[in-house]
């Protein structure tokens, strides 16, 4: 059993392309209060210094100076085994959707051994479609209709729940093995569109509709880096095959 | 059973002399997010409505505008039976701080019956003893060891525990009967105070210390209203009786 306050080294906030310099130093302060501090920005280029670390304020201030920059979204998630993607609820709950109290439950037993990574949106328009299917949860805050937390406020929140079920109420748990990053994964999805392109089972027309069920199905499995590394094997000696035998 | 979201019409958030009038502009939207419609606000002079109404955004100015306004906590409160008060916790939990959870958990049984205040204190020292007197319940967020959640996120995450274990988890409890309010028990401590005075039990020196303890231990029984008469009548009869003794 691990419940301490060290599993909160193992979790990183992700904001990706947020608007305002100041709601970075703000997530910077909020997260820096629950214990989580490794902040990683989603952006082309980075703001000035000065707004970011004002709102910070100087006992967060560390956490913008390291912070990790990247341009892609892919990049950055490529060592994390574990993505939580964050949603304003609109409307009726989608089918994946958690709370941040039920998603934080779920992978706490994996800490131990895996990386975290939980991607907040710009502050308009949240994160895409194309942004979630990287993502293994999806939570989303039970508000009443009007739902407008802002950004600091979301970010609040899951840090609450995640330093209040890690280090203030931890509960017991086995913890479980390594699995799969998201870099590994997405190699293996590349060798499997490609093998499911190569059989004709995704058509142009529905190909990434059809590929993001595979995505879904395949995500829910939590391989391990081992089973990963065995599917893209089955992949690979399939083309190989299928190479071979239209050469002949 | 109750527990559908009518409950929050319940709850009010109380912000005492808070500084800026964009923060109360800030827990206005926060708190109508989740639910909650009723602000009151404890301060010398309303603030210039701008920075508030500003802060709220269209959809939430209408709490700053049905705001109510009173010049001392106690009057504020004494319609409310449930009160909850808020500190930042700074060095070792005291003995009767709670989690938020723990809190809300606590006081979903009385809301059917019975209105809620959360008390919030000014943005730098928060709510002084004096005010955490009147408070059956102090709430204190769990965080690491620097802790400075601002105003608008300490509420948020009130707001959204209250939000979630009453609309979105909610546990089935017998509800409970009417509790005294705050007026009627102010009232019977006053009695109180007299009686032990006059019995000599209330030293000059130690005055305060020991009323603090019979305050906390009768609002530990949680009286209704018709014991809190109950016991002003016995205390009245005391000093009537005492009165009669003397002048004979």
């Amino acid at each position: 059993m691990h419940h301490d306050r060290s599993l909160l080294s193992q979790v990183a906030i992700i904001l990706v392309r947020p608007k305002f310099p100041e709601n970075i130093g703000s997530a910077a302060r909020v997260a820096f209060n629950m214990g989580v501090k490794r902040l990683i920005l989603i952006r082309d280029e980075l703001p000035e210094r000065e707004p970011m670390a004002k709102m910070a304020t100087h006992k967060a201030a560390h956490l913008i100076d390291n912070m990790e920059v990247y341009k892609t979204l892919e990049e950055a998630i490529a060592p994390f085994s574990i993505i939580i993607g964050t949603t304003a609820r609109l409307g009726k709950r989608r089918a994946m959707e958690k709370t941040p109290r039920e998603v934080v439950e779920k992978v706490i037993p994996d800490l131990p051994n895996n990386q975290l990574a939980i991607l907040f949106g710009p502050e308009d328009s949240g994160l895409t479609n194309d942004e979630l299917k990287y993502c293994r949860y999806i939570s989303s805050i039970p508000t009443a209709d009007f739902s407008s937390l802002n950004l600091a406020q979301a970010i609040a929140i899951h840090c609450y729940e995640l330093y209040y079920q890690i280090v203030y109420a931890p509960h017991a748990y086995e913890p479980r093995p390594h699995i799969a990053t998201s870099h590994e994964l997405e190699g293996m999805y590349q060798h499997v569109e490609e093998t499911l392109l190569r059989i004709d089972f995704l058509e142009e027309k529905s190909h990434t509709y059809w590929m993001n069920n595979v995505r879904q199905f395949l995500g829910r499995l939590r391989l391990t880096s081992k089973e990963a590394k065995i599917i893209r094997g089955i992949c690979r000696q399939f083309l190989w095959h299928q190479g071979r035998d239209q050469s002949e």
